[in-house]
């Protein structure tokens, strides 16, 4: 019988994985909750309303409508049965067990809010496209309420916009945001003035971009003011509620009134590596990953592999580059395997760079000893993430319209649908009466 | 004081009309219940997968925002005093009265569903951006189903796919599905072959696109038949649930099986319209639309004009262009009597031809006694939708991405929300509990 690989995530780990085994004596069989491959670095741009959800999620079955040994399934893994060698599997018709002889975990990571879920109504995070769809319709949606709120406390409220958490996601988001207030959106308005929004970046630690090194902080902390971001490091948040955020500052309370909030700041792993992690005796880290070994097989486990955000191994960071390697690593493994070579090989990241853009004509860049900033950084990302949106398949016009989006300032994606309007108006009355008023909070920080 | 000119409404009627007042001695204020115009007679294609909803509905406040005169009201109009010269508008924060010198309603028309108000569930219309997204999650989420569908007889009511209504909503929406099904989606499933889908078009009346002369009539006909659709004439629908439909042929009661069910029958005026009528003493028609004076004004109201789907004159159809040339005619007729000149002028429609795109390179076209099908019929309205999508503004990626999808087989816009594929399983499940099973409906109609 054939050698059957089951992926769980078609994430960047798991559709790599599918990739590299498409000449491989095996009958892969790719199994997500959604329809779509997402190129989550680009998600911002959603958010934004630069680029179309069909631009950055491609549906996973057109990616491997040419590989004839992979199937795609629609559905969400609950269990993992590794004695059995099964996934357990609600598909949108049926519970289906779907066994398999290699298994690759790729489920990545969801928000965290640190035990806080409770924040994540009014501070919604960015990681599906039903997020970016939703922060699309809060960020544009806050302007149409500031230009039609009468009182001038709660409009400036509108027009704070709030980032919690100061990596790479959030310093994109800031970035744009700034750019859309402060030139996307010129005579669109006719009560407000869109250039007079804040927009703030509120971070725990001292740092703007931990992972980069010192120099390319400083610049970017110093790009982010000079767009107009207010930077606000050693600053936690104590509470979230629909008109603003509660924060500690160096110990001393304050508040932000801001009706528009986005939580960048951290990560929790999939649920999916506790299941790996109790079955096989070992115990995920404080993040939910699941320590692994050098080759990313789970302990006693040498047919399950884990990459991507999942994986704990070597301190490697969570990036879609890691989650590709790992993905690919794990596949010719399995092809060395069935070859007859059982050799352990350790899983070796290179460093390709690592990126964060911060507006047009500005982001920073390092690639080992190597650190690029400004227009020089900002041309390498748009060629890396060029040569990605045409990678896949010949994407043309997602190519086009981002370059015309991007350069110009043109801002196509700005529908608010009419639902979002109505829970906007409805639910946000509702959600208002039940959590204290703006003027009841106290006043902003100074 | 400014003269002061309310328009409810941002769909062509409505934004046509405030365009013609740019250069007027007025304050033009724009209320509409969404953030933006919709170019409806594109809609299909946002359901289908060709473009997103941005390419199709740009931002009223941007189409506007060179015009000074102008601005624009997020909220929906819930009430009228023609007495009192003011509309009562339930913006996004408040209750308001908006006072007005000259009023041009131009709220349109909303799918009808003949008093049976509880088909909407399971056979959406496909009036607004909305309803487009939803489909799009309907029609792509079927495919879905199909393939993880173990029950054979259920798999094939996944691949039915039924239209209500041979208008040219419905007739373009079958050609799309049609192409969509026998070309789109090739080698993107492992169970299913795509190209087994029926695509069934259903119609009380004896025509394929009534408004149409008859040598075109037959045209379309042939040509839908060509393309694989199956046109049922003479099929009243007497009852849909979330399995099917029941119909009845000539008096034989029969039944179709198919989870997507699109209706396109029948349109309903806007309630504003009776409101209009009723304090002005008139009634409105059995579509809910006003009957007017011949310059477009309601009878004892010169003040206010209506314009658009909502308009009963002269027999006139319910077409995008009729909308654009009432809504100017009532913006010159303001701008006239700020002359002085309070003559009335008859509103004469100038038939620019009416189209209906079957598929690529199908069309039908007439205008007053000029007739084109096939390639040509499809070229002119391509030319006439292309010089749509640039005419407002610059919108050259819109255009690349059309002609790019278009032209090709490109269907890029096919995300299903993870929103929409849980509402699939969970929604779906539990409507399949309370709703008779398939087995239990007899069979499809042969």
């Amino acid at each position: 019988m054939t050698h059957r690989v089951v992926i769980i995530g078609a994430g960047f780990g798991g559709l790599f994985a599918a990739r590299a085994l498409r000449h491989a004596p095996v009958e892969v069989t790719v199994i997500d909750r959604t329809n779509h491959h997402l190129f989550q670095p680009l998600l911002y741009q959603v958010a934004t309303g630069v680029l179309s959800e069909g631009d950055i999620a491609p549906p996973i079955r057109e990616v491997l409508r040419n590989q004839r040994n992979a199937r795609v399934l629609l559905g969400e893994v609950v269990d993992v049965n590794l004695d059995g060698h099964e996934v357990v599997v609600e598909t949108v018709s049926e519970r289906q067990r779907v066994p398999y002889d290699s298994l690759i975990v790729a489920t990545g990571a969801a928000q965290s809010y640190f035990g806080h879920d409770e924040y994540a109504i009014n501070a919604p995070g960015m990681k599906t496209i039903d997020d970016a769809l939703e922060l699309r319709g809060r960020i544009f949606g806050a302007f149409e309420m500031a230009e039609a709120e009468p009182d001038p406390t709660r409009r400036e409220a509108w027009l704070n916009f709030v980032v919690v958490g100061a990596g790479p996601t959030g310093v994109e988001l800031v970035g744009q945001i700034a750019e859309l207030a402060h030139r996307g959106l010129q005579r669109n308005y006719r009560s407000i003035d869109p250039q007079s929004a804040r927009v703030i970046l509120v971070e725990a630690t001292d740092k703007v971009l931990a992972m980069f090194p010192e120099p390319l902080r400083r610049r970017a902390h110093r790009d982010l003011e000079q767009l107009g971001v207010e930077v606000r490091l050693h600053t936690m948040v104590t509470g979230v509620d629909r008109a603003g955020l509660d924060i500690k500052h160096n110990d001393h309370d304050g508040r932000i009134e801001a009706y528009t909030k986005i939580w960048a700041a951290g990560v929790q792993a999939s649920p999916l590596g506790k299941i790996l992690a109790e079955q096989s005796g070992i115990t995920v880290d404080r993040a939910g990953r699941v320590p692994v070994l050098p080759d990313c097989t789970l302990p006693g486990h040498p047919e399950v592999f884990v990459v991507g955000d999942l994986l704990h191994l070597d301190n490697l960071p969570g990036l879609a580059e890691v989650a590709m390697q790992s993905g690919v690593h794990s596949a010719r493994t399995i092809t060395r395997r069935l070859k007859g070579d059982t050799s352990q090989r350790r899983f070796r990241y290179l460093d390709l760079g690592t990126m964060a853009t911060i507006a047009r004509f500005r982001a920073v860049v390092f690639i080992g000893p190597w650190r690029f900033s400004g227009a020089v950084g900002w041309v390498m990302w748009l060629v890396v993430h060029l040569a990605f949106l045409t990678g896949f398949k010949n994407r043309i016009a997602a190519v086009v319209n981002w370059a015309v989006a991007f350069l110009g300032h043109d801002r196509r994606q700005r529908t608010i649908t009419e639902q979002q309007v109505f829970a906007r108006t409805q639910a946000g009355r509702r959600a208002e009466e039940v959590s204290p008023t703006l003027e009841d909070e106290g006043s902003p920080l100074p």
